[in-house]
């Protein structure tokens, strides 16, 4: 038999998802549990594949089936398509295995023609509907099948409204919508220059084709990348015959959810309108009645309705999202799929489903998407305050959450400002951010900069931090020596108030208030689900005791991730980096190194008491030095005279390390290698630390070294060997039995290859996949920006590399390194660090590969729980 | 059994040199096949690895198993150590498996004290012969074993004599000798705060403690890396006791080759001086007296030493470089060894052998060191005129060969001198050279930089166009504006003349005559053999028809790697380049393209009509767009007038084309895909060219197009669908059956990892082991510099990576790729192209692993010829 493409709804169920799209398998599944569905037939995502494969063309086989299931479908339904006396008149609607907006939009009444509009008017007795369906669809095909722009369509409406003196299309009789239809057919072949077709089969060739190109258009591509949607699933079509809920007042059409899709509650929840069609609903000229409302106008049908939505619950056992139309008095119901909701919502309903006993705990855990758990975490706007709000421009959505402010223009001003009370919310607005304005960033509500993207330093940081920022707002012109911004017309200047919303990229022009996370019984029930099922570790990130603080509240069950030189940035601590860059002997270079030693110490203490007996993980110094110098003339002026050296020295070390390629430049363990006193610091400070909290708390503390950068053994056991030496020296001396572990990060592809080697020195490796993303790609993240729209536009990479794990490349290395490190040290502790480490299927992956924990910035670890038990559920390891 | 650490010279042989050394290896084949050699033990290079292992101390074990052989030394030679009749005397000395220069020196006359000297004076009835000894050794020992400064001991030498009135060590007597000694043990006394070791065990113990230290000198480790050598093979020690070649005028001791090791010539060659001990012929205070002569003064010894020298020659059955000593007219053989030699000698040696019927054809092929064909393919300054010469300063050997020439500054300069004849002959001298100096450094004899390494754009460009160079000479000031440079003291200006020797780095401040490369009969007899092995293909890199030809003169059978943005360089054409940079339209940017077109064509039809069927391969534009726009402000100023924009439409282009590492930045195929009309109009040059050298020649030509910077197999696909399309238009359009293939460089990590869906695009895959080797490291070969040299003297990395390729890592991706490749296409084509295609031992790799082809500069190719055929010759594939 010849592959099938065709599928009568009979054919089908929900099983057939992935062939059927969404909505038809749905369809099929409703014909299947008697629920009144108009009938029809849906044409297979394969049929796209192929569509795609032939060239965009419908191939001979395809075109023959889709024929031979119109006549099945006229004989189910017991119409004809073209017939002047009972035609058949179809809907065609998109429907991907995932529910995807930005696809086409749907197509009603196709089949009417000069004929066909005849046996229409005669037979629901009104012509005007006829002739208004028959104008609607043409204008509707020609601007969603052709592609013509609606604006020609609008003219002559307007035209002949104005000739007939009336305002509202309602006003229009049926020889006014007659005229329209004779008026929209010139206008479509004065443009298309071939008349409208009549041949309803023609018709719907013509839009099944406009669906499968619509799969391919830049609002699916764009919408496909964001949600990880693979671009050979495909599109189905389906053709479904038309009930007409615009065929008077005992018609209508609505949608509704069987729970409240904002907060989860259980009730029926939606709206309808009376004698429209979906259309109507959603151009919103009308204002729909609530579904409590139909209880009145339409007592039978809506207890149909709720006996319906009851059984599609119960038999989906998930919050259902349900089109329906009435013709007639009579309900067909057109969709039903398990409805989209608020992170809250989600929460409510997957723990209120078990304690109704429908479903599991398992089952409940695999119902929040983790990536939701985000907005929880952050406070969010007041949504009545919001609704009053002006938008006033828009930036990158980089880290989320709401804030209102005053705006300053400088870190040192937000520090300022918030100590002396003289402002108490800021929002610092930046050209963009630097490590110098770390504490000022920590002071704020919220950033927002002028230029950077996702993973500018703004917004890494931000994220980090868990402080909302909006990033590149290009419209955004600023004038730092005025203290003033202005944006779309207006001066906003030091100490007006502005919102931002990092979960939107919204700017508002005015305070807006907002309402604080609330993590509540739902959420740590549910968590504790999750937890159950959970076989990855989830560690955080965290530079300070603020950072390990927040994490451990959030779950966090260790710091996979310190890095050290954070603690450098800040104004009183950078002068003695300073002066440690600038030494020009050894031992200059260790006496600026003991006055940094005890602000790490101190540090490192604060975290090891949050954290007692939970690993900490420490990476060893690794930005090339050079990004702790000043690069402006004044700044260097200055600290010239700080540093008590000449302007032209300050040039000469500046000069001595600028590099070509930083990022593949003089960083990571190559520092310790060249200068081991860095090492020997360092390592002072975490054992001293770790001494300290032991003696203090009593608790086992045991610190983790990390050596970032490492591509080859030797490399790794010469810095290794400048940590044993200083650190078993200080454990001795402090007479003690700490242990402690040294290992490194994997992120040169070298270090990949050779870690059955690397494996014999290192007692942990964790996985740095942000640089490791960067040497096995050959591109740098900062760079990638300018050539990586052409590889999105062109298919050639589908997502962001920095975002989700590359599996087939990246992910390859880690799997060999996980492999090679373990035939060495069976029981090394594998991990992933980097923002990878808090992405839901990046975290999938390293539980399939058996990665023994994830590390993520604070507000992560709650998504990378979820994710990680959703993994386990998925593929569970023995 | 214990392990066996010490072996007598009766117990080895000469297949045991891993064990014990070259030196002590040959030692026991010459005691074997009876050999007149003073006896000893060698103690084991595995015994120096313990030493090392031990932490720098001689165990317990080996240190007993010493003792034993001393003994055992004593019985076979009659004598013991320290005794008053009748001392043990002996000579210790280092010897790895490889000859190394720069390790320890040799100790002579081990075992002399207050009372064996007595013996030593009693024995030969030599008073002052035998304190003569007896200082020397106190000095050399306190030298060599203890570190001590040599000044001291000619302090006191020079008193001594002064007190005495003489000028020569020769008017010294007994008396002054013993006198010396007391002074000298004294001094040794004052420095070392211990008496000088009276017991000759003891003075052992220290001496091979000295030899087991020098394998870790600065020296020794220099060499290792330059020649490969692994640290962890150590080297053994020889102790043989002494015979005196200083005992009288019927002594002597000297230095043989069996043949002339400058020219190949078979007839004895060589030295030695009466009455004298090795060190004295070393320190060339007497003349010695030609080998020839001893025919005259000992003709029995003489005689005797011709039939061991020919006995020895045949036995090794190669050219031999003998030490020996005559002790009252008894003749002692203290080593033989293979002859180190020049290219000229090597041949001349390998061809003769095989006539002589003492070696076969493969044998020959083994015996020249590929490296060292690179002297016979350049000028070379005459032997006469250089010694001659003074050497005013020393730079970097960059490119090999000798340049006479006089100086200019600037490309433009150097062309304009050598077009109108105003010079000759011209040495260009730079602080660096840039893209823009192409045609100037083409024209010169010799290049002479100021910065930059091995790897600077002059030295890589001087070495693909076989031009020579001295790089990096930062004593040079260069006065760019007066025209001159300052070195050594003294001032160069233009037109003056210089001679510079790429071979090693020498420069002098005169003309020297040079002598033309002779590439002669032996020359292409011995390549036509080391052909008969050869299992890969030697390609050549050729970015002109010039390049090619030369390639092809030195045997390349195609070309692996034009890199076609070289073109661009030129002056006439960068304006074109520059003009499509700036276009702010795809039709802008066409036309500009449209210039380059002709330009490319010509060249490619130079290349093809130079290589006729042999395969050519086009790599498409690579560099990053910037590298083709100025950087200095008077030049934006300048080319923007030319190119009719304003200085600041020029300056936005240049600063939206910088990338913070521009090494993994734009560039590559990733211009092709943001730009396809770049790829359509290097497609439509390259196809062009073909058809029209097809049509003038009749030959069967079929260009090879290679993408660069692939990382995905899409991204390959998108610009291979660009080229197809243009390529099958246009052969369509010619009526043309021509074939062409198209493939890819593999240098970023993430090609090689997925290369088996690489292969379904790519026809050939070439690997680009430069960026490969920078990725899979992590470091940018332009800023390792900065901490390799930690790493070196660390022995973190024992070698260059980007001299000779990592196997361990960097190779495991080229294996792994090439496994890959071959499971989806059997067929597929693999190559190496970039320095490593040069390096014998990459080339041994790329040979092991399987590749088809390797690529190089025109100049390498013989070496990589010979490099290929030893690599059969070791490993013969199926």
């Amino acid at each position: 038999m010849a592959h099938k493409y065709v599928y009568l709804f009979t054919e089908g169920n929900k099983e057939m998802r992935n062939l059927l799209g969404g909505k038809g398998a749905n369809l099929a599944e409703m014909t299947n549990i008697g629920m009144p569905v108009p009938q029809g037939f849906t044409i297979t995502t394969e049929a796209c594949t192929q569509y795609y494969e032939d060239g965009r063309q419908i191939n001979d086989d395809i075109m023959a089936e889709i024929y031979e299931y119109i006549a099945k479908m006229e004989e189910i339904v017991g119409k004809k398509f073209g017939d002047v006396k009972n035609p058949l008149l179809v809907s065609v609607r998109s429907g991907s295995r995932a529910s995807m907006p930005g696809m086409m939009d749907t197509i009603l009444n196709l089949g009417l023609n000069d004929e066909s509009v005849e046996g229409l008017a005669a037979l629901t007795g009104n012509p005007r509907f006829a002739y208004d369906s028959y104008r609607r669809f043409v204008q509707m095909f020609s601007d969603v099948v052709m592609e013509m722009s609606k604006t020609g369509f609008e003219k002559i409406i307007d035209a002949v409204k104005e000739e007939k003196g009336v305002k509202q299309d309602i006003d229009l009789d049926a020889d006014d919508m007659k005229n329209l239809v004779v008026k929209f057919k010139a206008l479509y072949k004065e443009k298309m220059g071939k008349d409208f077709p009549s041949d309803p089969k023609e018709q719907l060739i013509d839009a099944v084709k406009a669906v499968f190109r619509s799969w391919d258009n830049p609002r699916a591509n764009t919408y496909r990348r964001m949600n990880e949607i693979p671009y050979d699933w495909g599109t189905a079509v389906n053709v479904q015959s038309m009930a007409f809920g615009n065929s008077g007042d005992s018609s209508g059409t609505g949608v509704a959810f069987t729970r409240d899709p904002g907060t989860g509650e259980k009730k029926l929840f939606g709206e309808y309108l009376i004698n429209a069609q979906g259309e109507d609903v959603v151009a919103g000229i009308r204002t729909p009645s609530p579904i409590s409302k139909l209880h009145e106008e339409m007592p039978e049908v809506y207890d149909q309705f709720v006996d319906i939505a009851t059984r599609l619950e119960n038999h989906y056992k998930d919050m259902q999202d349900m089109e329906f139309t009435i013709e007639n008095r009579k309900l067909y119901m057109l969709q039903t799929r398990n409805g989209k909701r608020t992170a809250a919502a989600a929460l409510k309903i997957a723990v209120d489903l078990v304690d109704e006993g429908m479903i599991d705990e398992k089952t409940a855990v695999m119902r929040v998407e983790p990536k939701q758990l985000d907005s929880l975490l952050h406070p969010q706007f007041d949504p009545a305050a919001l609704k009053a709000a002006e938008v006033i421009g828009k930036g990158l959505a980089a880290s989320p959450g709401a804030a209102c402010g005053q705006v300053v223009f400088t870190a040192e001003d937000a520090q300022q400002a918030v100590e002396s009370g003289s402002m108490k919310k800021v929002v610092l607005v930046r050209l963009e951010t630097s490590p110098e304005d770390i504490e000022g960033m920590a002071v704020a509500q919220g950033i927002l900069t002028v230029r950077g993207g996702m993973t500018s330093h703004a917004a890494v940081v931000a994220r980090g931090m868990g402080t909302c920022c909006v990033s590149g707002c290009g419209e955004i012109v600023v004038d730092y020596d005025k203290k003033e911004f202005t944006l779309a017309g207006k001066t906003y200047k030091e100490g007006d108030w502005i919102s931002i919303d990092g979960s939107t990229g919204n700017i508002y022009g005015a305070a807006i208030d907002t309402t604080a996370a609330t993590i509540g019984g739902d959420f740590s029930r549910f968590m504790a689900w999750a937890d159950g099922y959970r076989q990855l570790q989830v560690f955080t990130n965290a530079d300070n005791p603020h950072d390990a603080q927040q994490g451990s509240d959030f779950g966090a069950e260790g710091i996979g991730l310190c890095r050290t030189e954070h603690m450098f940035f800040e104004a009183t601590r950078i002068k003695a980096m300073r002066e440690m860059i600038v030494a020009s002997t050894t031992e200059d270079r260790k006496m600026a190194l003991a006055k940094i030693l005890p602000y790490q110490q101190g540090d490192f203490e604060g975290m090891f008491t949050v954290m007692g007996e939970r690993p900490v993980t420490i990476r060893f110094l690794d930005p090339p030095l050079h990004e702790f110098l000043p690069t402006k003339e004044e700044d260097i002026k200055e600290i010239a005279g700080e540093l008590g050296i000449t302007v032209a020295r300050l040039h000469e070390v500046i000069d001595s390390l600028h590099e070509f390629n930083p990022m593949m430049g003089h960083r990571g363990c190559r520092l310790a290698v060249s200068y081991p006193e860095i090492a020997e610091m360092q390592t002072t400070a975490v054992i001293n630390a770790a001494l300290a909290v032991r003696k203090a708390t009593g608790k086992n503390i045991v610190p983790n070294i990390m050596i970032p950068l490492v591509g080859e053994v030797k490399e790794l056991k010469y810095v290794k060997d400048v940590v044993v030496a200083t650190a078993d020296k200080l454990i001795a001396d402090a007479n003690s039995d700490m242990k402690y572990e040294v290992g490194t990060m994997i992120e040169i592809p070298r270090a990949a290859l050779t870690a059955d080697e690397i494996a014999k020195e290192a007692e942990f490796f964790s996985f740095g996949t942000n640089d490791l993303t960067q040497m096995t790609f050959g591109f740098s993240r900062d760079d990638a920006g300018k050539f990586l729209s052409y590889y999105y536009e062109n298919k050639i990479y589908e997502s962001d590399p920095f975002a989700h794990l590359d599996q087939k490349g990246v992910g390859k290395l880690v799997k060999m390194a996980a492999e090679l490190g373990r035939q060495t040290r069976p029981d090394i502790h594998l991990g992933i660090c980097g923002e990878h480490g808090g992405d839901p299927t990046s975290i999938e992956f390293c539980h399939d590969t058996g990665l023994n924990y994830v590390s993520c910035s604070p507000f992560r670890v709650p998504i990378a729980r979820l994710a990680a038990a959703q993994a386990a559920i998925k593929n569970p390891r023995k």
